[in-house]
């Protein structure tokens, strides 16, 4: 089937298409800007959420839970499971059937996994992608589940509208959420298998964390070259939810203090701001990419990089003053 | 005290002075390239072995007793051990009193622990960087350890000139040493905690697969655009060497197996070629790092850049024509 007629099907409803152009946009880099340029004009209706923290806290059950309760409220979801776990640790990718069963079978529901197969290069913009063709394909809500903290996971968390922080009583106290830079992304806080012991005191100290963010900002706060997203919502104080996944206690409430902070994301213009933030580093990662890959097949280039190595090689330069020179060469022409 | 001052107790041998320029070249990457630039000419020296496998196969005692041994024939020995733990693993990375005791104190000794401090971004190339001011400090050799076997802790050990690869009965079998992509990068393989039971199967097996490979080249082999410097060393077979870390068996006859391999690099000529490969590459990695950077530190981009921005927003383009059209505008000048 060519790509046409897999927009053609998308386009009608199909989950079939969906899936494959999913796919598509995660493998074929060549071919995935066309198609999500394609679909660029039908995308931006869905609310992205996204859960993380740490292994063990429940996420994929709260996840499940999270998915029934939007299907309870009449609308559709998408769900995008992203595990980036190395080819040796032996946590192997767990089925879509085993992981949310109640949601396997429900046409409204779409669950995507996506591994890293060993390597987590460019793992957060192809899941923002994914998204993106979820979106198009006129899902209501989009949740996306991180296993794990490390930064690529914090990278795709914070992709998402609202992001949910999960822990449980074993994750260790504030001080060590703070550290791991979940304080930065988290819009809301869930303290899951809440009625275990010390899930009181955890809340207790999130909330005290939380409260002395407020009052002090941060002047270490993310910023990046190119802006930052964040400055736009910090007058929003994120809130701890108490949950028990496995039995759904809280989550209905939990799903509402989303509903709660995408209004306060929409009426404070929180959204645009984000969606020019988003719109922009969209554009600066793909001019990189496209720059770097189109660098390197001009001819012109790579014969400077040839004559340079030898210049190395023989001692009469090093690489910092040939990589000085390449660069220098390309944006005085621009 | 200023950089030059460092430089200068550098050259006069301070391992202060030695211990100060890595972490600039960790940390300071405005200064790194300029400290490089100056090292540059008292590097190429050192012979570089890099040391990978799963967790948990006696990869940091085998490295203490391999530096012994170059101490007992006389060579001065750096030694980098690269941790990619995420903060929440509970991974803590280990004091090099600790890690290496018998050789903590040694002069002819540096010990080097590298961290990731939460992400990954660029860790090859400063544990690379980090190697090179050893190399310049004068070190004989320099012992690279990476802890697990992600892409990122295959592309550190790949840049030394000699890689073993360290596995142990209890790693599995050979097809998950391949999946791993462990044979790709392995110049030599070494069966550690080789007095329990399963080391002559994996022996066998490890050396079956090898057999097999050297018969029949692997058309998916690594390249990349800009060279593949694995191709000049294809008719080096790797052996298997067996050890037991903990009492010092085998590591002798491991060190000469590493000796051998770089006579083979340097008679067959592969060693230039590494050479030329590395600084390609490196050359290559600055080049698009600077661009990066120096890119959007230009008014007429960054002015580009907002006006597109606004047109997506408007709906009369999108993100994937934007970037197409600031790439080109860059690449078409030069």
């Amino acid at each position: 089937m060519t790509t046409r007629e897999l927009l053609a099907e998308f386009r009608a409803g199909s989950k079939r298409a969906c899936a494959r152009l999913m796919s598509v946009v995660e493998n074929e880099p060549d071919v995935a800007a066309a198609v999500l340029d394609e679909l660029y004009p039908m995308m931006g209706r869905s609310f992205r959420i996204g859960i993380t923290g740490p292994p063990g806290a429940g996420k994929s059950t709260l996840v499940e839970k999270l998915g029934r309760e939007c299907r309870n409220r009449g609308k559709t979801v998408g769900i995008v499971a992203v595990d980036p776990t190395s080819p040796f640790s032996g946590g192997a990718l767990l089925g879509d059937r085993v992981r949310m069963p109640s949601l396997f079978t429900d046409p409204g529901v779409f669950i995507r996994s996506m591994a890293t197969r060993g390597g987590v290069g460019g793992l957060a913009s192809r899941t923002k992608e994914v998204c993106d063709v979820l979106d198009a394909f006129g899902r209501d809500c989009i949740i996306i589940e991180t296993v794990g903290v490390g930064q690529v996971e914090l990278d795709i968390a914070g992709a998402a509208h609202s992001t949910v922080v999960v822990l449980v009583p074993e994750s260790g106290d504030a001080i060590q959420i703070m550290k791991a830079g979940l304080m930065e992304i988290a819009d809301l806080f869930c303290v899951n298998k809440s009625d275990r012991e010390g899930a009181d005191r955890l809340v207790m100290e999130i909330e005290t964390m939380v409260g002395m963010k407020a009052r002090t900002p941060n002047p270490e706060c993310r910023t990046s070259e190119v802006g930052d997203r964040r400055l736009a919502v910090s007058d929003w104080v994120p809130l701890v939810v108490k949950t028990v996944a496995t039995t759904g206690f809280g989550v209905s409430g939990l799903l509402d203090q989303l509903e709660a902070h995408r209004k306060h994301l929409e009426g404070s213009g929180a959204m645009t701001e984000r969606r020019r933030e988003s719109i922009r580093s969209e554009i600066v990662e793909l001019t990189e990419e496209w720059l770097r890959r189109d660098l390197w097949r001009r001819p012109v280039t790579t014969g400077r990089l040839n004559e340079l190595v030898e210049q190395v090689l023989d001692g009469s330069t090093t690489p910092y003053r040939a990589a000085e020179a390449i660069s220098r060469d390309v944006l005085a022409a621009g």
